[in-house]
């Protein structure tokens, strides 16, 4: 049984946390903090878990975590995480930390797009980056989880095939991708009142989002050079999920494309199916067959269709925001980092 | 051609009556103001107006409204009308005011119920409640309209045949009614989140909403006797409209129900259209055919259906709470004031 | 393990059995069924169950569910029960029929309500009212479950402890229901297209729902007396979820109202508390706190918070209208008949 | 004062024609016909209207039609409105017609992507494309309007500068577009189902939609050269609304480009604002404002922000799918042919 905290437990995350580890078979919440001017029952801040945990929610205290957790899961704002990571990591617990914090390796690029100073550079590197499909074994020996973003979680799975084998440009990749509104956190502006973004769609951080540098790594890790991609982010008037088109150029000298002559459609799935036929929470979709919101909210999947279009390649992916794309992904990364079945509590 | 001005444009009601003031044919926006930072074009603020005009929302001035207006609308927050109000009339000029300061008569009940001290009590006298279908011919001399709030608007509505002729046990009635979200106003709170309000519902305010008293004056006035009626107001996922569902017993010595045995339902649709007939925005539904939201939003419609159930007798009425329910009734009401067509600028 | 087959698998409440039931340690789904032109895994019919369970959904044939299943599940449309019913209660299985088919206790009320003839009367009378609140004894050693109705669920739950200690007038009983679309099924009907339904709100089958003679005869039979409610069905535009505010007058000579002169608030919540305390899915809310859609959302909870109002009481009730409401409750069943525990799968 | 006849009035875009046509001061409506088993009130089939219009819908009869009206919109299904166009024709008087019917100009490209024989391939070449911002003279004096598609509508204003102008590589050019459900019609379907895309959103017709030949045509006549665009539609959980994000290369040799040696965002905006500079229903956004649907969705208005990207554009363009993409942008061709102010009716 490991004892795990949640510290930031009052955010989408956090919450989404404490409803898949109460299911958990082998963790046990021990401690439940947030931001929070009075300690309150966890129970009445979120109705929906009365009489199933009594934990009261407080502000964090450190020792008490340490003395009473193995696991600490965060589910804090970018930079509040990086002050909060040195102290549990001191007191020998480990971490998967749900922020953007130890997610880029790069500091100067982290501070650029987060407009913030670093302050605990030196377990960057430490870190292991937790996309399991990527850096599995990395995970299984970690003590500090940078857990992805989703929309980096989404796009890397999303491409991951064709960048590895280099059988795209991937100077042409273009990533059009929408996600519901909890992507936001629980923040009050305007733009995700009700009643203005019920009834609306638009693009925002157009090709200047945060997470283009995380995908840009990622990508570049996979290609063995530099990729840049172009990534418009949309806000969707749903409450969960990720859904993603992607399109890009085949590369017209790769070694599988100048064998194959092209790449119809079939040999672009059967490629997808092979990189991904160990994997528990990637599904590859049949041809002709795309993933809805509906297929993944509400699970750990990711759904990854992908089509043939002559010289481009259209792919279509998605995943629950809230679970692939931030707490179920982080419950995976435990599962692994305590070598359990990967999917527990996750199905 | 009347002059008008707009104070506090930048909430749903002042947005709902640029709308409908640019394409009335016989009024012109001269003058819009709001609380804001900084004054900006007010198609930058709403983009949708981008292309149909050109004026600037500014910290309101009150010499420049009343060098420019012949009539202002304020639609301000509660307590903030009241500052603004006596300044405006004593410049000569008409208000139609959309807040809740000079409704309610009794200054002792709007000062328990929204809790501040009345700063305005000698124009409450010289008000004149803003719904056409009981106070038409005192709208036609008024200086000052305190239009009426959304609840008060249909309920009032849907109750006043009855109560009006005595039909019905005024201890009995119960208003059970649902809202859209910009009823809220534009206000930031974690409930009016989409992430919160979207695919959800509930009650809220619980027989203690503060538009009870409203809705308790305006019938009493009606029935010549003191009511008070149980009303518990529910949040809809929806951006518009409010549909009430209401109840009550039937009086059983009220002179009609005696003479008639009882009051089928054809008999009540027939009173109620008589009582309306002459009424452009109230439409009387026939037998079994109840109003949806979607028939009245977008207009400046009150649809009401009206069923006998032997003792009692149910009313389901609708309205959009921008339009009946705030601005589309105050422009009614400047129709009235300026012997226009009532339905000027609202069909 | 529990051998399981469901009937009936493609409609909403199917899709939610295959849900739990893949989750549900102590069953095992063997066989799949539905009305379909060709057999289809079900992981096609409903993606999101890819790579989780590998049966093929087919028409249902008595002989193999007969072979495979201990228990049946039909979620079966109405009068389509009655045909399958006795034949997997003649093989020697039990069945928990979700249908509407022998609820209703009183043929002739039956036929008049649904408007068919009663092609299995024999078994209605041994059929026990899954509502296990009021019937677990009975529940644990029944053959065929007659799973409840949402709203008369949430209706009966709602009102049970006041109707049994005879603390309401009964004929004041007034329950505004209002209810998720996916209450209605899968059915093609322009009503429930997203258009028609997005931005909507509206009463239907006033005071004449088919659900009135359900809750009717469970508050008769709760009461000891002949109840006949006004029940008011609205159509919420969500997806999930049914919540009911409810109103009745208290009876003025009942004991425990003349003892304590009145009854207020605390101790009608004490007296909820006490009446479902050992009930592992009804929770009883705070003074001031009443339960919202969300709460109960995905949960197989009722959430009830109970209002004094002088002479009346006002009851605010939710429940998810696909698992306390349907599924969840028929798990429940379930569970009860097999000794397991009662939230076994449902948390 | 024209009198206007409606075919196929029960449909959205039809429910649109009679709301736009009961306001607009020169257009009176004399006719309203559908597929209907029993003449109806058109004010019963929607009730929005009632007290606006008197109407009864009925079978469409052609000689009644051709009677009472000078023109007729035809808000039917693909294939159906060929079979009346002619007739209409022969009777001297004018059509918009709002089906795919007379769009495309290769009768065998319709043939292909409509999958039906062509009825009155005579009319075809006689008809203008609906488009005013590109045939405005042509539509002037049309007798048959074939009013432009939607999708095809947004993309072809959203591209034309960059097309006309030869200012991006024409083969590069990806079209990710999302609609609201209305530009399904009132289609019983599962997908559009309240409970289905409540929620969801989905890619669909993957770049096999049946505007893409409408698109390509219309890029291929603006550029002088093939264009054969990329084109992915998915189904956005709103009403209405349509917004596209679109790509493409910067042409390196075009001149302006070559001039300027790049083709900065301010330059884009200028060469945009330029190219509609007379348009009354196209705005184009300043820099780093992009379009939300909410700014379009009950305007005529197609709103259009393009970024420089280096080497390539990002264009984000938003109209509302039934006003500018179907029944707007109809009466605003009414309206160039009888030489109204062309925005009569629509603000």
């Amino acid at each position: 049984m490991i004892n795990v905290g949640i510290v930031g437990a009052t955010g989408y995350a956090g919450e989404e946390l404490i409803d898949i580890l109460l299911r958990h078979p082998d963790a046990r919440i021990k401690n439940i903090s947030a931001k929070i001017d009075l300690p309150r029952p966890i129970a009445k801040l979120f109705p929906k878990f009365s009489g199933r945990i009594n934990l009261v929610c407080a502000e964090p205290d450190i020792k008490e975590i340490a003395a009473t957790c193995d696991l600490v899961f965060l589910a804090l704002p970018h930079t509040v995480s990086m002050e909060i990571v040195p102290k549990i990591l001191a007191a020998g617990k480990k971490v998967i930390d749900l922020s953007a914090d130890y997610r880029i390796k790069d500091v100067k690029v982290y501070e650029k797009f987060y407009q913030v100073k670093h302050g605990d550079k030196a377990n960057i590197a430490k870190s292991v980056y937790g996309l399991p499909e990527v850096y599995r074994n990395k995970i299984k020996g970690a003590r500090l989880i940078a857990n992805p973003g989703c929309y980096p979680t989404v796009s890397t799975l999303a491409l991951a095939p064709l960048v590895a084998l280099n059988l795209i440009d991937t100077d042409s990749i273009i990533i059009d991708a929408k996600s519901g509104v909890t992507g936001a956190g629980r923040k009050l502006a305007e733009g995700f009142l009700f009643s203005e973004a019920n009834g609306d769609f638009k693009a925002y951080k157009v090709n200047a989002h945060q997470h283009s540098p995380e995908i840009n790594q990622e990508l570049t890790a996979l290609a063995g050079k530099k990729v840049e991609v172009t990534f418009v982010p949309h806000l969707l008037p749903v409450n969960r999920g990720i859904l993603a088109t992607i399109y890009a150029n085949k590369a017209p000298n790769s070694l599988p494309v100048r064998q194959a002559g092209k790449l119809p459609t079939p040999n672009l799935i059967s490629l997808y199916k092979k990189f991904y036929k160990k994997e528990p929470f990637v599904r590859v979709r049949e041809e002709g067959d795309y993933p809805r919101l509906k297929d993944v909210v509400g699970t750990n999947f990711c759904d990854i269709a992908v089509k043939d279009e002559g010289d481009k390649v259209i792919i279509v992916a998605a995943i629950d925001n809230l679970l692939k794309g931030a707490s179920g992904q982080a419950v995976q990364n435990m599962n692994i980092m305590y070598n359990l079945p990967e999917y527990a509590g996750l199905l």
